[in-house]
């Protein structure tokens, strides 16, 4: 069975409890029960991890090669410095999405919007909890087209 | 019925011939097929135009305000400098979403990688025709979001 | 008489309906009225044009030439990168004021306020609908003065 | 009665005695008198200062408070970088239109090419004396509006 | 037989009456007399257009495909941003020569010289009329050389 | 009773130890005894915590909500790149005061000073101990006089 | 007794009519007041200064050469700019803080947030009145510490 | 007897199985024998980390004062942006050598090639395994040079 | 009878040897050749200089004063930096072609592109040896065409 | 008899007692009469200004026309900033020579290294008071060349 | 027998008569003789040059085709802008080693800290001459794995 | 007795015959004739050098140690470039002083002036052949400025 890694960065832990009128009312928690039930939906297994350490995600990035398919992330603050996060997505080589809650390119007064970006399959921001569950219907379709070309 | 615009900027009506290496062969009719059979699973409306022209996008961007509910436009290279195109979007103020097929953060050269992005409700990149397919679906998610808050 | 053409660049023709707390509700119709009465005050013609096609706008200055005796611009979303616009005013070398509604000085993302200020004889900004009041005012003092200069 | 404050920054007292070539031959006296008999037939009253001390044309703003309806300044030099300057004009609040003889878009050299512009209210450039009579018309125009609106 | 497309981007059309002291008394029909005199000496055809809209000239582009062998292109003021007519000169794949009249280094107010020529197969730029004559020796060339490869 | 969270970023254990010439001989320890001091004139309780561990910060100051009243910080080295710790700080919305205890503008190589300060109360800067004594007075009066008015 | 000098930069005049929404209401002899009293508990004597004219506070800061014993200074807009000012600073040798009442590190347009922090002791921002207050602790802490180094 | 600490940064572990058409087969246990090979022959003790958290790195630096002589590095990804390591390293103030395995002069999309470089005693790049071991042989160089110069 | 001198760059002495998959594996003496072939089609006469050291192609631009009528010049790795080639074309003002192999608008990393173009009657590049023959051509056409508008 | 004004810029009254290890223990009263001693030598008159107000720096220079020769200035920090001293020295006319003690370069973190340099005839950096008797000498050369040349 | 050519650049010469506090005693002759004991002990052969003309060490790296193995390089102050020099590297494609005595990331007034690092296999710096010994096995090194790889 | 080497650069052998209308027709033979005599005032010998060869000049510079006490150079075009010669004036640390023809400020489109200017004593430029003179005074009295020091 298809098996998803989610991954969520740094303080997305207070998510809800944060800035609600920017990022709405929705808990870590709502997101995973979404994600599980869409799972389910799809036939495919999610499973997740929230930190506000860098080395975590990455470690975790480095336990997904051969036991999960996809990695769906929200590399939230990462998003524009940790480059070490970026190699360790480039190295384990699985198809990869990157979420994002709100619309990034509004937070200009970074110069790179994501080092993150140029080595995902692809990207996906500004829909709110929804881009969660596009994320994780865009990582399922990535590993069975490309199931689909091997076979 | 929710009805949606979906707009292909310059050069996307070559899709399939042009640098097949690049975007596989997959051509705008094979788009289009794709978008009106997830529309009937979802059960909303698609209308679509390409055109070369600027002045023609913008035309069709103002002349869906009230007659469609949502707009996905995929800018092609009108997407680094067209401001025009960009004013024209945050005029009319429908649920926008930007999609392209591939990863745009990869061609480096141009200062801006989008100027589309900071109007557009959200942003879909890099995962070929399933941009299409996964922007359409949040466009009709936004909808009914909206009149969901509405109602 | 003294004949000038008014042009108005993309997404102006939706003024007074686009985002009306910024540019208030006056229509473009309303101030095509407005500066008839300014004219028929100052004894000349105005002629008018509005396209969201650039090369409409470069064939209607073009076509300026031996016809009009001056030229009132608000080039709209053009200001900032539409270098064929700007050819156009420098080469049929008209008096051309450059007019717009709001304060450009405050759409900092964009690194050119305007490319079409270096080739315009003089600049009016921030004054609304009165903007355009002004410039046909000063687009009637430019040629009066030039006639005496010749004369 | 309206009363407007017109302001000549540094440099402004050689007019038309420095590169006459560039700037013709009209003095600042030529410019006070063009600009009393239009404040006579618009029914206003204007005074002047000329400094080339930053620190007297700050008070002079500060002192136009409760006094006088509406700022003309040309800033001359200062536009480029008097941040004490722009500072005194949004603290005081008073309608202001800034004005410049000629088109600082071709002194392109500097950076910034006006700090002042983002705090006045409009900007008139390009037009010779004739950018200060159209700085009167918009300032009046300015404190008539905002008293119909008020009223 | 050999074709070859020539294109003129905007305001070429007022070639010879335009700043006649910086482009010379020549006008299009001129070059285009001078290229068919050329044309008939190498033995091939030549067919032209010229346009101010944008999208005229990529419908051209793309039409060439499979009617033309090679492309002579003055993209005028497009030069500088547009980066449609650059993707359409990529996706037809066709030998193309990229030509101006004077020498656009001189133009050093815009950061990118050109968008077009890093698909231009090469760029002639300076000799004002020769610059067409030697573009399309020059298309001719690389049409004739690439047949010999092939054959 | 008034609780102010005072943390310690990377390397900054080595205080006294490191560098004295620059920063003197003080140590953490003495750093801290002093704080305490100050704290019991004051009426105030500070608990504290140094680590070279971004996500060590991250965490201490998620679980500051709820049981402390202000942040005392010396971001250390992550004062110029750690976006996350910047967004844990804008998270938990504490009164924060950022210190540091030499003057950071004059390490000019690095671009942004502080990705702290925007989100930070404010900052205290280039006093040495005495910094953290002011933070901690600066902290002690933003909680009362937040208080105060809500009171 | 140690005696500490003021010196309020140009607009500073205005505080409390100023923006109140941003700046408070609290005015200029409000902090002058605070200032004294917190003084007297210090036992120290200040004097003060508020000028519109960079040249008004440079000639103040010569003067304060063997009179007084540091300097406290909000220099308003001259952070941004006032090369003179700063050169001021670094040739009396005094201790001197630079005090702000609001976060400087926002108004992100200028280029050098402070061009008076590389030759100031330390800096204080963010806290409104109390910046002052901290800020003249800071500077006679500056003093008894130097004195006791020399003692 | 002379002991060398040798760190290595993020990613570094997935070595020999990451992109190996750019880096090679060679595993980080084959670079940690070759290392303790070439010890042997220069009569050196070399201990070893690898860690994909930067404090835990910067732990490891801090650690090495007193027990080890020298530090033989290879940042990986912190090298662009780990200010933290940066000022570890300058802090235990030991001889430090700064290893890559290929040219990171050719990464150039990021700004600051190394962060880590201006506090290093030198830099070794672009030699593959080698780097390290003309690191090691670099390290007890600088080591025994130093010895001597103060024997 | 007109006389063109054509200078060789540095490294050009190595071309057909040197990375013959971007260059291809024509010779020096290859272009040399077909450079004497074309002159004696057009009547005039060449004479080359290669060189690696950039006084010596001063020194034979200097000296084609009063004996050469053009020159043609692939100035190779200078194009990028020598301003006293650059100077030396200004100062001998003959008539000069720049020509390169191939599009050096693709060797990004290089600031400006060329500081020899500002200088040269006009630019060919991206032709390969075919550059060369335009350039001769072009070269020719300047000679004549300033003969005919002397006589 | 040919008359000389000297000005020197703000701060410039403290020579001599400011960091007398960069600039020494002259005096300005020792440039004046070094000054006055080799006027009489060349048969000339200097009379000088010191002021630390750009305004009154501005206004001497306005009033040297008619009265001076020539002009020797040291600008200081205005250097830097001041475009309305560089504007009132174009203004005049007059041959105006900068002068500056120490090497300006060497402050490489101002952008401009001076926005006077541009405006002057000749500038003179970098031999301390042998800068003002190099100027002196530059200025009376100049205006002796201009009378010869009208003579 | 492998053959490795030394080459160093400009001023090197003066080496241990220039700034020895920098750069130590330690003359070219030194470094001479120790390039060759450790060529001798590892049983190959090394000749070198010293020349401050670009035109010079282009002409050495052309003749080392066909009769050197490798080359070991100091570039010195053509490090920063002899793109000459990192052409003819490029083009006789041998190994080769830049080697710098000192750390150049610390001369940080130049954009580019090398040119030539691009082109070269591998760079080493800071170790002063010790930086040519790890050169001259890093460049044997490399002939060796090369050797045994096509073997 | 004093002895001064003059060095100019690339291209001024043609001086007097390049460009008259800027920079005059004095030739390089009146400008050592002008230097032979004020040595002769001044009781010093000048030797002097012109080459278009960057090698040359850095040996003629090496040459002066021991022989020379002073430098004055002209680095023509070298100015903007040359490293190398750069690092040949600081490496053999005689008083050199820079002089220009006229003001290199205003050849803006050069990113650095001059990378010359921080190695010299001093600069002077802008007054033609004067430069030289004055440069020649300035380098004597450095000469005698520093015997006096020592003496």
């Amino acid at each position: 069975m298809v098996r998803v890694l989610v991954l969520h960065g740094p303080n997305l832990n207070l998510l809800g409890t944060r800035e609600p009128e920017i990022y709405g009312s929705t808990t870590l928690a709502d997101i995973e029960a979404a994600l599980r039930q869409l799972a389910a939906e799809l036939g495919v297994e999610v499973e997740s991890l929230q930190s506000n350490h860098e080395g975590v995600l990455i470690d975790a990035i480095h336990g997904a090669r051969g036991r999960c398919d996809a990695i769906v992330i929200n590399p939230g603050a990462f998003t524009h410095y940790s480059i070490a996060l970026r190699d360790a997505i480039a190295a384990v080589d699985l198809p990869t999405v990157e979420v994002h809650l709100s619309n990034v390119h509004k937070r200009e007064e970074f110069r790179h919007h994501s080092v993150i970006s140029p080595v995902a399959s692809g990207t996906i921001l500004g829909f709110g909890v929804e881009s969660y569950l596009l994320g994780l219907r865009a990582a399922v379709s990535l590993v069975r087209q490309s199931a689909k070309n091997k076979g």
